[in-house]
């Protein structure tokens, strides 16, 4: 079964992330999906709660999609979903919802047809679906993604992942946008802790962040401000501004 | 208390990470802790097992420590151990581990030296510990790890991570060596997945991954071979270069 993409978004208001990968574990390969999902579900809207970095087992995946499906209206997996012995990503999410394990036909013909003649068993591993999962289309992406219940299932290969991130911006939306705004100040937190804790009271409606800067000449904090009502973030951004003045520093 | 280095390693099997950070979830700071320590690790023969992001919220952090310290002989935490408002991890490890939180007097002293006449309560925050936590000295390194547990709170801030990881190296050993090697391929993993599922069943001891490289004209999938024992792993790599000897692409 396909779903085209714009008849109505699904409104999600929890999400977690399953990154699946002994190679990210072991060091050997650097993670580079998580960034990229949490930039774009944050544009709808929507806030990513947690994500989970976890090996290429099949138990261990079903566990975990389990627990997070259960969890968050939505769950984004990442990788093992190739043809070879360590991508079990599809047995796993399909073991942790209670469904079997199938050849999509709508797969297989796409599988058909970019393969022609040389199209193997080996190819149609790739056609394999979770029974019953959706096929969600993107009107710009040629490969449809597979969802299985509250779960989609994202290639682990960045440049594929990259691109079915439109597919998520076309199906999915969160209950209202997000605003954010920030400041750079040229001080270290110890020294605008207690006029900070100020305008963090002041302000219950507004999540305010505080990120130490390094070894950057231009600045040594960042404070964000994000809600949901663009008014309220304004309002402890300019009570900010105006507590540590002497402080902010203009980085465009 | 303070741990001088290289007494004697403690021998570690299981290994966690719980990366703490709403700015990465939100996807407004890019990860950059958990490749560092994967990699340490593995150099240690440590494989890291599972590694949680989540939230810079007291109560998450509390139990999404007490589940990974139960399950793992250590867990390393990232992020939130600064003096503002949204920096939790202490208190949250220690309400996990059933500890009170406490000002180090080591802790204070040395934010004392560092600070001087300068020095006032917001610096003191960053002394508090769970109580009884070790002070982990590293030879190379001025500022002690606080170990609560089996619990070892590092900093977020990538530069300060990175330079922890020297004490981990000089306090913590795997049960045995890990050994890798690995073959670059010139097909893709459809071409060759019949004849590497012959080589992962022949070689138990190994671990095998298959991993697809996209649009990079040097090879299109890479093999790596993982295990405790450096004959084991030969042999499997050197039955698959025999096996896919017309593939093999030399990446010097």
């Amino acid at each position: 079964v396909t779903a085209a993409p714009g008849v109505e978004k699904q409104v999600v208001r929890t999400a977690a992330a399953l990154i699946i990968g002994s190679e990210i574990l072991s060091g050997k390969v650097r993670e580079a999906n998580l960034f990229a999902l949490g930039t774009t579900l944050r544009s709808l809207g929507i806030l990513l709660n947690r994500a989970v970095v976890c090996p290429d087992d099949r138990d261990i995946i079903s566990s975990e999609v389990r627990a997070l499906a259960n969890e968050h209206d939505v769950v984004f997996t990442s990788g093992g979903v190739g043809p070879t012995h360590d991508d079990v990503t599809v047995e796993g999410v399909a073991a942790a919802l209670g469904l079997a394990v199938s050849v999509s036909p709508e797969l297989a013909a796409l599988l058909a047809r970019v393969y022609g003649e040389s199209l193997t068993e080996t190819h149609l591993l790739m056609a394999r679906i979770p029974t019953g999962a959706l096929l969600m289309e993107g009107a710009q992406v040629r490969w449809p993604t597979v969802v299985a219940k509250n779960v989609w299932i994202m290639p682990g290969i960045p440049e594929l992942f990259r691109m079915k991130l439109a597919v998520i911006r076309e199906h999915l939306t969160g209950p209202e946008p997000f605003f954010s705004s920030e400041l750079y100040l040229n001080a270290e937190e110890a020294e605008i802790k207690t006029l900070l804790d100020e305008v963090v009271m002041g302000h219950p409606r507004v999540e305010i962040g505080s990120y130490p800067k390094w070894a950057d000449r231009r600045y040594k904090t960042l404070i964000t401000f994000d809600g949901r009502d663009p008014a309220c973030v304004e309002l402890a951004k300019l009570e900010a501004r105006d507590k540590f003045s002497r402080f902010v520093v203009s980085l465009s």
